[in-house]
């Protein structure tokens, strides 16, 4: 996943020529946040927005009907698996859930490019998420229909990563300019690193606050060095607050620390409550790919520049974008 | 859920003020028999009726295309998840089916508010079967989308007592005037508790026929009293049998006895077989909210009395009836 | 199932007479390819056939839109299922997936007959896979609506044959005068024993390679021989290559055998890799029912004989007609 390639698809090869030029990403997978120019991303924002207001206006449309996707998830995933879910289904699509793999053929141990090019044979593109980082680079190898990533362990979320940049656009208008500050576990977290990358198209400032054992990678570090986004790290929030256009709050779990008593003298320093709120600019928003369990306190839910809900019905309208445009219908 | 209040809904802003006054339940929650008046029940069987209707005549129809019902189960119901899947198919809709709660996000400690309101940015409303009392006006108490409680622990099933209610009057026309003899665990069944306070709106008596541990509790004697429902309490059926109009069968779990010779010594006086319909009037019928394990002999199947496979067919049509109800298309 | 009879159906009698004489296999069950002959094969391959023109045209289309199947999983079997799945949305229909029976009322001890008699209260056809050899026929002696037999233990598994026998027509054109190899597991594979007696209604010769403690049984054997069909057994596949029109490969358990130096002596004879398919002819095809696990190297996948992905689509295009034939719209 390393050395990603941006796809020579549609390999589709009942696609007529003319229509693989006409849509951008038609017959193309989505696996990893690298695959995207700062101008890709104005498109499917572009089309998203159109989701927004076609849900708003009317509910579901028939752009899909007839289209048929498989959600194959390989781990549980209720909030992904039923956010792409919706998303086929407000575009008048239909779905094929695969949520039990557990228990079935792929437990009898066949292989990954076998299930892929059985379900091919089914549906007209492949939603995956698997522990295993590469898994959907693997599987887009060998399918002839769309592959898009849900998640490849600690690899990578691409949709996350897009529905949170669309987040940040639908509620502050621009990305250049901004302040992101990155709260909690930024060593472990996939989103973050992903959403660090995306940024680094633009002209934004970032901030990392996390304990120490939880830093950001140096590697990310140096690759956004490399493209002179200014970073600075923090071991608490509030050196950072005041400047923070978009706080982006992750968990600290317990179980990354060694000695837990090591764990309960910073884990107070990674919640946000109201009175964090108090300290923050009247114009900012807090983010959270969720689910949380504690680190913002439910008495923030209020307040409205608590972004996180809005944040999962982005995803909604980034995903239907997504299919309708490697579907060749965007 | 003792103290119910009926809901001050629809809360979802979206819904046109003009809407909301148009159709009688637009835009509410589905939480509790207690919520009900009499015209109500009217009404609802009415739109029951239409649904029963319409699906004889053409099957489906496109009432509620576009729309999307997340069916949350945190425990599993084949037959209340089935008919509920069912009910949104054949007005046209959509389902985002979530069964495997369990090895979810919820599972990581995700609180159910926060699964609610993650859930209604991709749905119009939100049917929830939970292991635990209250769990249903918890969740319609942060949705702004409409909450049907499909059960909630031992405590309401409201869409079961309204399918029951639907089923006798489909079959017997009235309900004033009727004797309705509940047979079996009427300690812990719930399905008994609701259906009784729904009778209770009505001209009825009631015969409760159970072992003695499981006998109906004294508070829901008491609330029938003070509305003047008539109340007999038998140890077997006998007596009861030959005035009943309807005869709802629940199971008597052997696990219920500590006894279990105690248990040996009574289960053959609550199973109902060719014998006992012979002792029952000609006009009335047997209900049983199903599964079935032995209360009721497979010789009485086809005994045109024996109602409870009509009863299940009720089920579809209340629930066709309530999705389009709340959704404003009733 | 032994004294399987033709089915007396349609017994639902909501059909109209006319339609139920228009329409071959309305309102029928498919529950064994004993009830198929000839002329119904040739029938269904030709429905198949055109649902396999209309899914490449247009994808999907409206034949069954307002029908429900109800997807009845009591084991799991992710490939059967999604494509039962896939062919009922292909025809516009709604499906109510029930997979996780092993968590519901099922494992509280409710019987197949109460089981299939409230979900036809729901669904307009019901697909059953069941451990339980004649699980299917005895669902269809209660249910009103045809039940297709997905698999009933090392009973039968119809539709597979079926999909199998289409696969061999559409891939060479004829069956009569083929020469068929079954390799593998010929004792347990519920798969080559239904494939067998299909193949005997035309004028095929058959070869039988398998480890001796693997054999075909005699009484397939006797079945065939009664009926004038050329048969050959070999222990390694080397004499019937040459002759070979469509080589039919299933797996060799290790769990079968008792000395595993036994299963390690003979497994590589029944692997099929490049340098068996140079000796294979020109014009001949390799089948699988699949999952594979090792018996097919995957570098045998990119030749053209290689028919095994192709099968997985052709069982699409069978269950597509089979939907649409017991549901009168064929």
């Amino acid at each position: 996943m390393a050395t990603y390639a941006p796809p020579t698809r549609p390999h589709n090869p009942h696609l007529p020529f003319g229509d693989q030029q006409a849509a951008p990403f038609y017959g193309q997978d989505i696996l990893s946040v690298k695959q995207f120019s700062p101008d890709d991303l104005t498109y499917i924002f572009g089309v998203a927005r159109e989701m927004r207001e076609m849900v708003l206006r009317v509910g579901t449309f028939d752009l899909l009907k007839g289209k048929i996707l498989a959600n194959l998830f390989y781990e549980p995933s209720t909030r992904t698996s039923s956010s792409f879910t919706a998303a086929m289904e407000r575009l008048g699509g239909s779905v094929i859930p695969i949520n039990e793999v557990i228990f079935s053929s792929v437990s009898k141990g066949e292989s990954l490019p076998d299930t892929i090019r059985t379900l091919e044979c089914y549906a007209d593109v492949i939603v995956l998420r698997h522990p295993e980082v590469g898994a959907s680079a693997l599987a887009a190898q060998y399918a002839r229909k769309p592959v898009i990533n849900a998640g490849d362990g600690v690899g990578e979320h691409p949709t996350q990563a897009l529905l949170d940049l669309f987040t940040i656009v639908s509620e502050l208008g621009e990305i250049d300019g901004l302040t992101v500050t990155m709260l909690g576990d930024l060593k472990y977290g996939r989103t973050v690193h992903s959403l660090a990358r995306l940024l680094s198209l633009y002209h934004v400032r970032l901030n990392y606050v996390s304990p120490d054992i939880l830093r950001m990678p140096a590697e990310i570090i140096a690759e956004l060095s490399a493209r002179d986004i200014p970073q600075a790290e923090h071991p608490n929030l509030e050196p950072a607050l005041a400047d923070t256009d978009v706080l982006y709050v992750t968990r600290v779990q317990k179980e990354r620390f060694e000695d837990p008593a090591q764990y309960e003298s910073v884990k107070g320093a990674f919640v946000i409550d109201a009175d964090t709120m108090q300290h923050a600019k009247q114009r900012m928003i807090v983010m959270h790919p969720l689910p949380r369990v504690g680190e913002i306190s439910m008495e923030v839910d209020d307040d409205p520049r608590a972004a996180y809900f809005r944040q999962m019905e982005c995803g909604l309208y980034v995903r239907m974008a997504l299919l309708a445009m490697v579907l060749g219908k965007a």
